[in-house]
């Protein structure tokens, strides 16, 4: 039997190193999103003609050297959609991981693959990257663990960079004590305290097909009674198209300008809607780039407002489960779309999110996330252990 | 010593087909670009996406059957720019084929195999298309004749089609013996009368690099000669950039609507060069795309009426020799621009076109293109047999 039954890991052979021995890690087993740089091995980035003529690493990246130095082994690294553009992990290159939770649909991507060698029992702990909802989409679609941080709080260095301002490095597990073991090591603080008022988000749960707020009620009604008080509210009085339009403007821009060089270089081969993605960006008009700055001001202010030190928010991660997977290009569009709606306020208000899994829609998993104020990342962590552990 | 020193074939076993004996073409060998079925053999189309499902031929394209029923022996199938978008034939998946005449130097595209395969001496005639110049500008580059026949003149079943309104078969050979013999068999009729009547295209010698004029002179001189009365004439009223955004509309429109199906179900992977002209083309307006269709109208009169039964006129087929292969996108787009400058007339009006080596520039070879009006295409071949001989 293979090594890789789920298509989760780069093809060809395993980057393996072993964790430092007698560290909090120990015995644990870790993945890498092919993002990340580790020593000796060329960084493929999910497209092949990536790391033509780039240097091969010298250094792990810092998130890799931080899961080693804790004692955790390196057991290879994961399938990305091309150089992280792509939400659903169809990769024309190396082939669309497995998700085990629902073989007939897409793990969610960028993270594919970490997220699907997670889920298969691969590894215990995957990194994965998150500008636009590349953890956040594969946790709720394949059942997992999975958070984005607060942006800026975990050191990106080695780390393939795509829209620099709302990038961020996350990581999955399949549980909530093995998930804040690896947060304790990479936010370098234990789990935080409690929050102590819960915001379900009316507007977001509203957006959702009927059948996700049905299924995430049980596991709403869960964390109310860990939180305390909870009451409704709109998290973006704007719309949440508005903020996925901002979104789609500031990210694709951001994303033009990191890959333009390579572009211009060397034309690499892409799939049709990564080049389509990027030329979108590259169109994208300063006028419109700029409202779309000011409108992400004023999510960025909607959520200091409704978020004060003690109280998270809650919302679908995504609006559906997973789509089945090798959908026509149009059939695909409208459901990036509507994901961008749930997660857009990621990307532009830079907080953090942790999805939990605990919730199915026609056997397929969906999550529920939570979001707190920027630096509360423990907090949130805390919050996964304890809705776990009153399941 | 490899049987294909200027990679100029598909990669893979070759595609070999002995030609029936006794034919005209007896003892001649042919190669035919991968957008022409050959029976058995799939078709690449220069793109590794394309073959995927989609039936292996079970009858040869027109024109290669014509070429083996003739007696001609074929040996194998050439690279080509993806699905014949390109006019550098540089191509990401299969590679860039050595121009012999001047190998620092791309070889045009998008029958580049083709001519490559030609002017190494690999074979004696090869197979091309040409919608916007991918007969024209690799026959100039490499220093060829090539012929960009009337539109509809020469069966195109079999053939890959990119915009059917300009698609057209045609064919290289190194003299102009060996090119008139195949243009016997394609075409169906010997070579025709000499034309009497000569006009040289003032607006497109000024707009070739002046070192493009000034190397051509010499040819032109003799074409003079050849066929008598001369005279300098605009052959593009409206502009040859205006003639040019035109074919620039009309073509990049219908190769959308040509490859949207696939594309749409396949996502394949293309270089974002390729990407992003179908995505120009997905673009055009309804309006532009009225205009050009009467500026294409516009360009036919005048055709007709400067090309009277017996007059032909003359111009360089490209602006310049062959630039330097690897230039980075930003680099390549205005040589792409100001090819198109001197190639939108074959598209629009549909008229043929053959060009002729004997200049050089650089030491790069540069062609003379002669057009006659539509249906003249033997005419033209005598004119290159006139042209070799009086060399």
């Amino acid at each position: 039997m293979s090594d890789d039954p789920v298509g989760a890991f780069v093809p060809g052979p395993r980057a393996r190193r072993p964790g430092r021995p007698g560290g909090p890690l120990s015995g644990l087993t870790f993945a890498a999103k092919d993002l990340f740089d580790v020593e000796g091995v060329p960084t493929g980035g999910g497209n092949h003609d990536w790391a033509a003529g780039r240097p091969v690493p010298e250094r792990h990246a810092w998130a890799v050297q931080a899961l080693l130095d804790a004692g955790a082994d390196l057991v290879g690294k994961t399938i990305t959609d091309e150089v992280s553009l792509g939400i659903l992990g169809e990769n024309a290159f190396d082939g669309t991981p497995v998700n085990t939770a629902a073989p007939d649909r897409v793990p969610g991507g960028s993270s594919s693959g970490s997220a699907a060698a997670v889920a298969a029992g691969l590894c215990d702990i995957a990194l994965g990257t998150d500008t636009g909802g590349s953890m956040r989409v594969p946790a709720s679609f394949c059942g997992l663990y999975g958070i984005r941080p607060t942006h800026g709080r975990i050191d990106v260095t080695g780390m393939l960079a795509q829209a620099p301002s709302s990038d961020t490095c996350g990581w999955f597990a399949r549980d909530a004590r093995t998930f804040a073991r690896a947060g304790a090591v990479l936010l370098g603080e234990p789990p935080g305290a409690l929050p102590t008022s819960l915001i379900v988000a009316v507007d977001a749960f509203g957006f959702a097909d009927p059948a996700v707020a049905e299924a995430l009620k049980p596991m709403v009604a869960r964390l109310g009674r860990i939180v305390g008080a909870v009451r409704e509210e709109i998290m973006a009085p704007q719309g949440l198209s508005v903020w996925a339009r901002a979104q789609r403007m500031l990210q694709p821009v951001e994303a033009w300008q990191t890959f333009q060089p390579w572009i211009e270089r060397d034309n690499p081969r892409l799939a049709f809607s990564v080049a389509a993605g990027l030329i979108a960006g590259a169109q994208v008009s300063p006028a419109e780039r700029n409202w779309a700055a000011l409108m992400r001001e004023e999510a960025r202010a909607r959520l200091r407002y409704l978020l004060p030190a003690g109280t998270i928010l809650c919302l679908p991660t995504t609006p559906f489960p997973a789509p089945l997977r090798g959908l026509p290009l149009p059939a695909q569009q409208p459901l990036r779309d509507r994901i961008t709606c749930l997660c857009a306020q990621g990307g532009l208000t830079g907080s953090p999110q942790v999805s939990l899994p605990g919730a199915k829609v026609d056997g397929a998993p969906v999550g529920l996330s939570i979001i707190g104020g920027r630096g509360t990342d423990s907090s949130l962590i805390a919050v996964a252990e304890a809705m776990e552990a009153a399941a």
